[in-house]
């Protein structure tokens, strides 16, 4: 009988190579299959990150997005594209699983926090032996390249998608010690305007490309352009309980 | 002149060696001076992380918390004897990196996320040169050896401190999609209360010793005691959109 395989899905963390863990970086050297999200025309971070440390013979499995901007989101029409291609991408690694060969998806960050994999993962887990690498995530990474403490004491952090509604994230804004607002891309000016409402312009940090060349961190407030890319994000700290 | 030392904040992720990130493998073995934070009589999770991966001839500054439950928190004396303490062990690693030697804060989890180092950090960043390395959080770890995804897509996660009040856990559960409930400890009968209130408890998973040895993993219903370590954890999934 032949073995079955896993499908590891191992979390890559924020971008710079070695910021993944011991375990990826072994599990990663080691595949003979991968298998990692893009976009159409674009490599992917995922991709990117583990470049340089792949078997030469690596077979790969690129797993392309349906969808980009051609569709709306929240239509039905963009749902039923997705699903099937999680479907579709799904039933590849099961067959991969099931022929006994071990297969690796690259996954930025951590695999179960707002990533693509879960998608994945919902479908497989249940037909195949699944195994998870957790990741430092993007935001730790974007907090640890500006250099300041994010969550003190007591502090109530929240993580905030930028794709929620302009009166949604204000109020957010406005019940929190420590905030990060996720997702930012065509959201940012709506995020400037929910962060002016709050009272929290001054106090936010922009983090592009953290830890990977051409990383950008500065005050949102220096920033004078509404372009970012959609895996930038803001930072606001918390100041909570500490012995002075 | 004598080059001046750094002062290394690493994080070492959840607790399982191999979730350290290569970077951190790399800066750990090679310190010739480390410093770590544990209780008295205890010799902390962070230095037992890397045991076996430290050189044969370094120097350990053993940082012990001048305070457990003598004194009561939120006092005066609690804050002060905290604050001397920090103060003392500054003073103690700006003297290292003054003499030029480089001196490798041990952290569990992520530094900049609810850490002691956060403490030294403030004190010693305007006098040494101080690098840090983000790690996996302890939250992350137990997410994962849950093996749920946390958040889907337009999900908020808020992370809750288990020392605030009950009425404030309630609210914070009430208007969330997904939540970390941290520094459980004695707070754990309480949290119980208020998961229950919120209508939560069927949804509450409880996580000790997340990616480590004794790790223990439960739906918090399934629990039958109160007794918990400071640094379990209980996680509430999001079921954010997604497609289906």
């Amino acid at each position: 009988m032949t073995r079955t395989g896993t499908i590891y899905g191992v979390g890559l963390g924020p971008g710079a190579p070695d910021l993944m863990s011991v375990r990826a970086d072994r599990i990663v050297r080691g595949a003979r299959h991968i298998a990692y999200f893009h976009r159409s025309g674009r490599v992917g971070h995922a991709r990117t990150i583990v470049e340089g440390l792949l078997h030469p013979e690596v077979s790969s499995i690129a797993m392309t997005y349906p969808v980009t901007t051609e569709i709306a989101v929240d239509t039905t029409d963009y749902n039923q594209a997705l699903a099937t291609f999680y479907d579709h991408t799904a039933a590849q690694l099961i067959a991969l699983s099931q022929a006994g060969e071990d297969v690796v998806v690259l996954c930025e960050g951590d695999p179960l926090f707002y990533g693509s994999f879960m998608h994945l993962h919902v479908r497989v887990a249940p037909r195949a032996r699944v195994e998870i690498v957790p990741g430092i995530t993007g935001m730790s990474g974007c907090w640890t390249v500006i250099g300041e403490p994010v969550t003190w004491g007591d502090d109530v952090l929240t993580v905030i998608p930028g794709t929620l509604s302009e009166s949604e994230i204000v109020r957010r804004l406005r019940d929190t010690d420590a905030a990060v607002i996720m997702k930012l891309g065509r959201n940012l000016p709506k995020v400037r305007a929910a962060l002016s409402a709050a009272g929290l312009s001054d106090r936010a940090f922009y983090v592009e490309r953290g830890t990977m060349p051409g990383e950008t961190v500065m005050k949102l407030g220096d920033k004078a352009d509404d372009m970012a890319p959609y895996f930038s994000m803001i930072i606001i700290h918390g100041h909570g309980r500490r012995p002075t």
